[in-house]
Order: C-alpha cells, then structure tokens, then sequence
C-alpha cells in the first residue's frame, strides 16, 4: 500500500472520533436541569423558572441549551458525562495507536522501519550523538493514558450516585474538563510540532517494495498459490527479491510484472 | 417525593441507556470490510467482490449490513466496538447504581431505610433466623464490575492495535459478547426475580414524611428561610415533627399546612 | 457488635494498608539505575560510577539508595511504579470504602442510620434549612477515584515500554506523585475535619439493638433455632421487639435474658 | 548489547514478578476468618472453634493456614485479594510488554528488525503465502489485558463492601481464579511453543551493529563528543558506516578501532 493510503485512513479514523464527539455532545450535552431545585420535583421554584435558565443559559453561552424533559431523571442521571468521557477515551485509544505507528515506522535510522521521517525537536541524549527521539508521539501516548484513566475516575464517579443525586459530580467534572484541555492542546502540539513536517523516505520504501517477499501475493491469480508459495519460499531461503526470481526463472513476460506487480496497482485494485 | 416518580426516574434513565446502545448498534456495527482482503486494499479480490460479500450477510442474518465506505480503514479501526463497549459499560454503571439504591432502600427492616421490600429469594444467613439478603440486585452489581472491567479489556486490545490490522481483536470479541450475554441474563433476572414483586412499605414511607425535617423548605415561601430554620433546629433537638412544631406555635392555619405541606403538592409541584 | 468493635477494624485494616505500602517502599523503591548510562550497559561510564551515584543520592536524600543490581534490569523495569501505585490504590479502596460506611452511619437524621454524627462543616443546601452533608468523607472518594484511575495510567504506561527504554516513566511519575500528595492532603483533612470531631448517637443505637431482629442470633443454642425463626417471624409482624417477645412468651427468665441478650456478651463472645 | 543481555534482563524482571506474587500468597492468603460467624464477633461459635478451623484448613490443603488476629477486621477486608490480583496484574504488564518486545524483534523478514525467529505455528494467511504471525505472543497479550480487566472488576467489587461484609467477593473469587488459571496456562504455552525455540538471525544482528551509527557513543572518549557528533551525521548522510568512516579519515588505528568497537567491550563495560 502507498503511505497516502495509510495516512488518509489515520485521517478518516480521526474524522469518525470527531463525529462521535460531536454526536454526544449536540445530543447529551445541552439538557440542563436548573430549576429541579434540590432533587428535579422544582419545590419551591415558580413556573417557568426553569424553561427561563435554559433559555438564558443559550442567550449567554450560545450553546443550544434546553430544560431536560425530566427533572428528576435530570438531576441523578450522568449518562451524558459518561457517554462524553467515553467520547474522549474512544479519540485517545486512536490517537495513542496512530502515535505508536509513527514512532514504528520512523524507528531507526539503521535498525528499525525508517520509512519515514518525524520532524527532529530536540537532542534525544546526552550520551548518543545525533539520536533524534519521537518525543511529540510520545507526549500524545501519555495524555492518551491520562484520558484512558480519567475514563475510570468518570465511571467509578458515575457509579457513586446515590438516589437522588449524585455527590461526586466535582471529581467528574474535573477528569472531563482535564482530558478535554489535555486532548486539545496535545492534538495542536502533535500537527503542528508533527504531523505536517513528516517526509517520507522515497528509497527506503521502494526497497521495501521490491525487497517485499508480500508482493508474491499479487501473483497468486496468474501463477498459482503452490507456485507462489515456493517463490516466497526461495526468497527467503535466498535473500533474493521476487521479480528477481521471476524474472531469472522466466515466469512471466515484462508486460506481465509491470501488470501484476506494479505496486500502484497492487495498492488501488478496487480503483482501477 | 413519591415512590413513583423514584422509580419513572429509574426507568427513564434506562430507556436512555437503551437508546444509546441501539444508537452505536445502528450507527457502527452494520459496516464490514469483507473483501479488503489483507489490509483493506482489496488486492486479488474480483470486483463487486465487498459490496456481494456484505449483500450475502444482509440476507442471511436479517440485519442492514453494508460494505465500509473505505475498507483500509474499517480493517485497522476498532472504534465501532469501543463505542459498543462503552455504551455497555454506561448502561452497566447506570444499572449498579439502580441496584445500590434498591438494597438502600430495603435495607433493614430495623435498623435500615426499609422503604420498600424485595422479593425474598433465599435464606440470607445460616445463622440470623430470618434474614433475606438483596442477592438478585447484588448479582447484577457483580456482573455490572465485570462489563466495567471488560471495557478496559477492550480499551487496552483497540490501544494495542498497529498499522493495518488489529490482532487483538479475538480478546475485544469475547469481551463484548460476555458483557453482552450477561447483562441480558442479569437484567432479565433483575426484572423477573425483584422489580416485578417490589412493594412499598406505605406506613415507613408515610412516617417518614411526616417526622421529615426536610419538608422545612415547602415552608420557606410562607415563613421566610430564618423562621424554617429556627423550626428545623427545634424539630431536630426535640424530635418532634415540623408540622406538629407548626401547630404547636400557630404558625399556620391548618388551612395553610394542607396547602403548603401536602406532600403529594411538594412532589408535583411543577405539574400542579 | 459495638461501634468501639467498628471503628476498631477500620484502623487495624488502615494499618495493614499502610504496612504494605512501607514493605513496598523499603523493598522497590532504594534501588537507582544511574550509572547504567543510555540501555544499562554501562557504556562510558568510569568503574564505580553507579556506586559512586547511590552512595551519593543516599547522603542527600538521607533515604538507603542503592545500585540495582542489574542495570539493564533497571533500566527497562517500571514494576516498583506499579506495585507503588498498586499499594496507594489498595489503601484508596480502603478508604473510599471506609467513607462510604461513615456516610451511609451519619445518614439522616429522620430517615436514615444515624448511627453516628459527623462534625458539620457547611451549609448542605441553600433550599434546605439546616441541612448538613457529609463533605469530608465525598471529598476522599473523589480523591480515591482519581487514585484507582491513576492506577489504570500508570498500568497502561507500564506495559507500553519498549525493549531497553520505559519513555511513558514521565507520566507515570505525574500519576504517581499525584496519588501521593492527594493521599496525604485527604487524609489529614479526613483525620483532622471528620473522624476526630465523630460522635455517637447512643439514644438511636440502643434502641437500634433493643428493636434488633438480628439479636435473636443469641438464642439458637438456647430456645433452638426453629423457635427462634419463630420468634423472628414475630417480631417482623407484629413490630414488637425480641426481649418484649421472649418476656411475653414467658420463654426465658430475667437472668437468662440478661446472659443471652446482654449487647456486650453478644458482640465480644470470644473475648469473653 | 546482546541477545544474551536482553533476555537475561527479560529473565531477571520476570523472577522479580514471580517473587512480588509468592510476598502476597505467603503474608496475606494464609490468613483465614473462619469462626467469626455472621460478622466476626465469633458469636455462638464455642471457644477454640476459630483455631480448630484454621489447624484443619492447614491439615487438608498442606498450606499454612492460620486464624486471622482480628475476625471482625479479616472479615470486612480485601486487601489480599486486592494485592494479589494488583501483583498478578503487575506480571501481565510484564509479560505483555515483553512480549511486544519479541513481535517487534521478529517483524519481518524483509521490512522488520528480524533479529530474531519466533517458531512457526501455524500458517499466518490464507492470502500471502509464506506469511507466519507471532501467535503466542499474541495469545499472551490478550490474556494479559484480560488480567488488567480483572484488576478493575477486583478494585470494584472491593471498594463496594458495606460495614462489616463484602457481598461481592463471589466475582472477586472469579476474576483472581481466572486470572490464575489464564496467566498459569498462556505462560506454559509461551515457554514450550514461542521461547524455548527462539533462534537468532546472527547476520542480522551483526550487520545492525556494523552498520549502527549508535556505536559511534563508544568513540566519545577518545574523539570528542563534537568529533563523533559530526561522524554520526556524515554516516546518516552517506549511508556508510562509522567505522568506516573512522577507517576512510584515519582517525583510530586498527589497535583502537579492535579495542574500543568491539561490540562485547561495549555491551559490557562494566564487567571488564
């Protein structure tokens, strides 16, 4: 596959989180329940004091603030800091695996995948001279654990609720208020100290290519898998490169490899 | 308030947890990569191959199963089941809740809040004649730990997840299909063996109303905050009822005491 | 059992809790790794380096650091961070547990345990004239949720080290830090605003034994245990209390009831 | 560093896991609450009961049971159970984080580190043919999340003991015995199936070294660290080795180049 390929499909799972967030916060993060007074019955409150917070509420935030249909329901239900906090932990478990994929595949130089390069940001030690380390992938992994932990503190918090209430809200509100700033400002650090220098290591990568004993595969529908199978088995065995192979045993015509084994179209079959 | 609007309270926030799983459920588990083949670009794989493989399994399990819009992508990303597992894990959090509260409010019956009785389902003690333990409620507590642990299962196996596949995704199966059959078996015994037989304990729950000190604040309207308060202290130091305190002092009419401390109007008062 | 017998097993279950955490602070956490340079190896450092460093962190800190006696061992091991954090979050258990059990005491006053007074420290509500909340012990759980979350970052971080290197020890070391500070500051505010100002409410908790179901446990070995259901059943109906039934039923004479149903011989049996 | 070094510190931190879990069983699962009755008061249990049940537990399984000092603390308290599970946890981080160190190790053959072979088990595609996965690792590695999960389900159950009981010790009882029997089980198959027949790629491993530029830290002390910084970065831009490099500028003669890039002498400096 091409390392565009690969990098939408990070982009396209990242736009799936966004609208997942989205999706709780337009949905659950708007009902509010002033003007249950002290459980969600409204004792003591006069009528239409509640519909008037809600609707001053939006006037101040410009958020579309509404009074929850049910107050009661309302005042002990944290579903909606749940299903948010959840939200979050969902974006952190994609992220910190994204971060662990840049960090694989800019290992090296010289012992490690190095098909691409993260942008250098500071001396990665004191002792190797010239070791770049991928300290903003890293930085992004431990908010992530931070996010995935504070998903717990949310849960057990929720858990907590008593009756009519529930008396852990602060300790809910300040795992989701943290994970929020901490995602956010790790997302900025991570596209802008990041995501935008990275190259690509052209040579590399066309030596993987054409190294690739997995190329083999795409010979399967003219070949065969038996015949296959014993070319990837001489690869191995050999050190040598498959179109190396097919081309010394006489295979396939150069029609056929530029066909079959260019790597554009072993990447795009659905597209061509 | 009543015991009624305790238990709509209870039953509209499951109907939420309800409908956010089926939100996940048809939002996210109806797309499939078959025909992505390795890693989703389809190599060797007959075109139309994606769009007949999810049409097939559409047809055999009654379910809208479609083809992912980009099958790289839906072949590395677990957030579908993550989103599944969380909704379960919120559901669960809600349910263990619900349970904490029915064996508050049953416990006793002497020294307890004994508002409402469970179905006695067993001897609750070899040793107390007479004992009845929650044990329906406290089994679904049990099985609500172990769908909360299970999404930490899931967290570490999507977190764990590199480049183009996921090889955690057997352990993020068998996770979420345990959740899944033992949250249906525990809520079908929840309702069959507890909910349904619950009954109210009517002289407890009228005798607390009546020796409430809380009811104080219906009085806040009529007597000011600092008079309420002044009764409050003197019910709580004489451990009298604030309404007899009320007659005892002439504060009100009995007029006013059926119109201000009618607890069915301090319950309703938003309807009224 | 006496609210002495409670309260006693709260503090010797404390103790065990911070007996565990000093076994795992002398054992895990004197043993340094400077000296290992960049992997443990060592590589450029003089002979008597690492030694020369834990002698040296010993005299400053005043605590018995040591070398560790493999440093590529060292070097890659986070395992005394774990079982640290493993121990605050054992004592976190504990202590939110503890608070939950002081809070359900204290519940009340009218319709609830009442076993107990917690000091007051701030108006519960500001709908409800003289409500007092337990804000003390809800300050602890919350603290000890964020503990037991810190235990899920510290484990997530822990287990994503790779080959020589642990490059998440930053965030460990935050989690960890924080779970230390937060610890020590909600204890001496439980100690100093909570448990030493508790009171009991002897009234509420003689009556509670005297109207006890529960002390008909003490009459199995004399009136059997079928008799005793018996009497149970009884109690349960007619409201009545164990000691009036027994004197009722002329089933017992005033020196066995003192024997048998004395509160003190029934809790402290085998000290007897 | 060597294999030999790497895996002797694999070694060394599994023996460290090994004697954190035996600490627990031996000082904390020995202890017993029999003859506390209902709560530990030890009512209507005769004198010597509680003694008489720990000496026959100690008979019948060979282990050195004893009676807790205090059965009202032993029968409220988790903490075993909690530190045990908290230690079996602290195993599963290990041995999932080595096992990703032997999935990365073994990736390849052609785009990997290949350093070392993981026994082949089974053939790893049903579309490239060769392919084999390092499926044991993989087995490990969910069951180690599995035993994470189950850390949290104990940590629940545990916090939600009430007073003088633990109702939920039933799935605490499941989660540390599945615990046991999966890490008993998937680490027998990891030593016979996976690490007994690990072999290394000798070539591999040597061509790393020679081709390292991080070997160039062993020239800081007779180069300089600006001579050797500047060396790291001509051999990243060339492509060509340090020591060839040294060798191209007649920096070091043979004697020094033998004797201060022999690969032993770096990896083990200190025991030179």
């Amino acid at each position: 596959m091409t390392l565009g390929q690969e990098f939408n499909a990070f982009a396209r799972s990242i736009e799936d989180e966004i609208e997942a967030l989205e999706a709780v916060e337009s949905k659950r993060l708007h009902e509010c329940n002033m003007g249950g007074t002290a459980i969600g019955t409204g004792l003591n409150a006069p009528a239409g004091y509640a519909e008037a917070c809600a609707s001053h509420l939006a006037a101040i935030s410009g958020m579309p603030i509404t009074s929850a249909p049910d107050l009661v329901e309302a005042t002990q239900d944290t579903q909606a800091f749940v299903l948010y906090s959840s939200a979050m932990k969902s974006l952190a478990i994609k992220l910190s695996k994204i971060c662990n994929d840049l960090r694989l595949l800019s290992s090296g130089p010289r012992a490690g995948f190095n098909e691409i390069n993260l942008p250098a940001k500071q001396p990665g030690s004191s002792i190797m001279p010239g070791k770049v380390n991928p300290v903003i992938p890293e930085v992004m992994n431990q908010v992530c654990f931070r996010v995935i932990g504070n998903d717990v503190v949310v849960t057990m918090a929720a858990e907590a609720g008593q009756l009519q209430l529930n008396v852990m809200e602060p300790v809910i509100a300040h795992a989701i208020l943290e994970s929020q700033t901490m995602l956010g400002n790790a997302s900025r650090t991570l596209e802008e100290n990041c995501v935008v220098g990275i190259t690509a290591n052209e040579g590399v990568c066309r030596e993987f290519v054409e190294r690739s004993i997995g190329v083999v595969t795409a010979l399967n529908p003219v070949l065969g898998y038996k015949k296959s199978t014993a070319i990837a088995a001489k690869a191995l065995e050999t050190g040598k490169g498959v179109v190396e192979l097919v081309r010394e045993e006489g295979l396939l015509s150069e029609e056929q490899i530029a066909e079959h084994l260019d790597p554009a179209r072993m990447a795009n079959l659905r597209t061509v």
